[in-house]
């Protein structure tokens, strides 16, 4: 078996610099968990000496106990000046990381033109940073900026940058085509060359500017590179960087590279989806691998081939990235992920009962209505339960009004609500900051008298997407709530052509969820009712 | 000069094999005039022996007087018959057209999986079919489906069916990695073979399964191939075909190789853009060469070296494709970013001046608040426009007001907008499927009797994020939309601790750019205005 390669994931850093990306420090922390379970070996956090939210992030991950290495990345130092006394440099030591990425210049054109130094003083840039960082007990990797392109203009230099890096003992080499517009055929000479010249082991930095992040990639790997560098769902500037989520796979699949144990490997699809659905970023159908039509068959001759054989028209299984097959015509939808899901629940459900079967229609219904359970786990548990009378209805919706204004400066949202709890109708109004919130205070105030635990529920989160882009404003949108009582947290999902509706779902869901693990308790009967709404009757 | 190459697209027949890809004969006849402009050599219209659409569309392109060929698809006669009696190959010859394209099998587990017959009958329904097209005067190709993996399972049979079609007299041999699952190295390797073995011209056709369809491409020409098939964007059966908008340049841009003028390359980026409409599908911000965010810089450091020098960033000039550069907005970019999009704009903005600085703190306020401008280019426009008195305020609102009732299953939106355009107060309202929709709805009635061409613009895309998640229903919001008049596409931006409230923001945008570049027209004196809205005065 070939050696094994070190999987640099930079979505938490090189990531963020792509258009309409942009997390904040718990989505950064939610992501950075879910990359420790995937299996990836460091994990770049963000830059602690550019930003306040980096520096909190840091702070914030140690209590994670990850297996990856969190890693910081900075710059060499300042031109002219002492690492020691580097600011930046100084930061990447106190955030009490175990290993570090500092970008460096290798193109004599940049040193002039960008740094505005001489080469000499570049060289000596490196050189200190590297031995600043080894001094501090840090691994040091060191990410040789457009090396290609230096390397293309002015070999020797480009070499004598390497060279700095790794006489100050840094750990790795990471070549990088910086601005994405190199070929394979150039990677692999080039990195050949590196390798012939240079000691310290090599690792390749790619961006997709000609559509080659991966090729070039597997190129520098099977020239010897053994660190790749790249983002879930090739998030980043302009093109993106390398996508991880088609390098692993290539990697691990294709060229017998090991690089995740193939359970973390069967986690890749969900975790391409999770990161998606924080970072707000819709995934293209066709994304290899891992998108929703990666492994799609759309009817006729190829139907009929993949039903004699799916290795007629599939080149791996799908299974092997947690993906799965879809014949548009009999689709079923993840039935496996369902049954499992179930079973942990401790319902009882197989493949053959009728419960299953409807169970498994009901939700290809709802998934056709747009409804996705992958991000909404306490929905598709109060389904499940629902499905096996497993809940009961602690509270039904008659009907809720919502009505809102802006004038002279002024916003002003209300909402009615009239549910039924346990037989008793109560009429509750409230205002909001918003509709939702309008709508939350409101259910909230009439349920409070009944589930007094009701008010430690906070929303933590809320995302709202369109699903059928076709016509934005009149398309139907879907719902992402994320709730916690401060011990755990749920999230759920409504779907509508109203955002106010699905938003209202996915509430109801919140504390249906948190309901079913929360006693009831009958309100005291001297206690007016009508503290709690407008009306009760 | 390299040898030139031939550009074979199909977008009309293997790009609506993807997910959500449904083109009518007109969308496709105003595709293959696109396409002949760009200057592709083959244009693939569709499959005449198997659907009436396509055999309409030949019989309408005859009109089109295309310099492209354009080119018929099917698949070698059916087993155990005459290709003389095949319907489906006498339809391409009676379609009248000056080339075809056959797919007949290669790979030997497909003879005997799929079509379920001899190795021998295979190699004569390849050569019956081909010299039943070369007798009736036909150019032809013959698409070698599963090439590569026939060959790595079975290489004398898999070019023994290329020995038959050659024989035969077919015109091209083209080597398909239907299941796309081959690698660059492979690809390279195997077409030298072919070259050796065989005389006839070779042509490349891959799948972007690996998401190296692109870089399989560029191997297989680096080994001799001169005609590569593709589609627009990269449309086809699950991830896709090879995609021609990334080929052409990289083939032409950095290889040398020749395909289309340099003028016609200009007109790539909107040629992709105006197929992606045709097809309705959103094309990827970061797609390489052609998308909106293909040269967008968005780091602080990278935008100060941009604006020394853009070589320094950049791989190629994004002229030479027809795309420009964009300097986005966001919290990692100094003010550097801001002063070249003004410069871009035409203002008259520079570092030192105090307008600059004004415009900076408010820029800074409002990105605290929570705007983001990075994903939304026309608020920005805006913005800068207002600072230098460059716009005019087209409408102003007076009041919204929004009602909301859900009830008996029922859900309805109803909106009332008081507006006032150029002094005249207009009040409309409308429904909608949800809140944003009937504001939308209730906008339009009253700005169209003033611009009847706002109904040309239509939503593309509508996306809401929480902003301060420590609350979620209670904290503000950012909505982003994006819009279209099927010639350019814009982006908005608008924040509120109400979702309707920060819709609204985004929505007045959205019309107001729009507008900016629209004529004023005024409403006929006969038309009353009651037709609009239910009340004015």
């Amino acid at each position: 078996m070939a050696q094994a390669i070190s999987i640099f994931d930079t979505t938490l850093r090189d990531g963020t610099q792509g258009e309409g990306i942009s997390l904040s420090a718990d989505d950064k922390l939610k992501i950075a968990q879910k990359l420790d379970a995937l299996g990836v070996h460091y994990i770049e956090g963000g830059n602690p000496g550019s930003n306040s939210k980096d520096i909190e992030f840091f702070q914030r991950a140690k209590n994670l106990r990850l297996n990856a290495k969190l890693t910081a990345f900075g710059s060499t130092r300042r031109k002219n000046s002492l690492a020691e006394h580097d600011t930046s440099l100084i930061r990447i030591v106190e955030s009490g990381v175990p290993a570090a990425t500092l970008v460096g210049k290798s193109w004599d054109f940049h040193v002039h033109t960008a740094l505005q130094t001489t080469l000499e003083e570049n060289l000596a840039m490196i050189y200190d940073s590297f031995a600043f960082l080894k001094r501090s007990g840090v691994e040091a990797i060191y990410d040789a900026e457009h090396f290609f392109d230096g390397y293309k203009h002015n070999p020797e230099y480009a070499l004598a940058a390497l060279r700095s890096a790794q006489d100050a003992g840094a750990d790795w080499l990471v070549l990088c085509d910086t601005n994405g517009g190199t070929l394979p055929s150039e990677i692999h000479e080039i990195v050949s060359r590196v390798r012939s010249e240079l000691t310290a082991p090599i690792g390749i930095h790619t961006h997709n500017d000609c559509e080659l992040a991966v090729a070039n990639t597997l190129a520098a790997v099977q020239a010897g590179a053994r660190q790749v560098q790249g983002t879930i769902n090739g998030y980043g500037e302009r093109c993106g960087n390398a996508n991880l989520c088609s390098i692993i796979p290539n990697l691990q699949l294709k060229m017998n590279y090991p690089c995740l144990s193939p359970e973390q490997l069967q986690s890749l699809t969900s975790t391409a989806r999770y990161i998606s659905e924080i970072a707000n970023a819709t995934m293209p159908v066709g994304q290899p691998f891992v998108g929703n039509a990666a492994f799609a068959h759309k009817g006729g001759i190829h139907v009929s081939a993949i039903m004699k054989d799916s290795k007629t028209y599939e080149h791996i299984q799908p299974q092997l990235v947690g993906n799965k097959q879809r014949i548009l015509v009999s689709e079923l939808a993840g039935q496996s992920n369902i049954i499992s899901k179930a079973q942990e629940l401790g319902l009882d459900i197989n493949a053959n009962n009728d419960k299953t079967k409807q169970i498994m229609e009901q939700i290809k219904e709802l998934e056709h209505q747009g409804y996705q359970y992958e991000g909404a786990d306490a929905s598709l548990e109060l389904l499940l339960r629902d499905a096996f009378g497993e809940t009961k209805a602690v509270f039904t919706l008659d009907s809720f009004k919502m009505i809102m204004e802006k004038s002279a400066g002024q916003m002003n949202a209300e909402a009615i609500v009239k549910v039924n709890v346990d037989g008793q109708s109560v009429y509750t109004a409230a205002e909001g900051n918003g509709p939702v919130n309008a709508l939350d205070n409101a259910l909230r105030k009439a349920l409070v008298q009944f589930f007094p635990n009701i008010n430690a529920i906070h929303l933590t989160d809320y995302k709202v997407r369109v699903i059928d882009e076709k016509d934005a404003t009149a398309a139907k949108v879907r719902v992402l709530m994320e709730s916690t009582d401060f011990t755990s947290s749920w999230s759920t999902v409504g779907v509508s052509s109203n955002v106010i509706e699905a938003s209202w779902e996915a509430l109801v869901d919140s504390f249906r969820y948190a309901l079913l693990k929360m006693d009831k308790v009958e309100p005291a009967q001297d206690e007016p009712r009508e503290r709690f709404g407008l009306v009760n009757h």
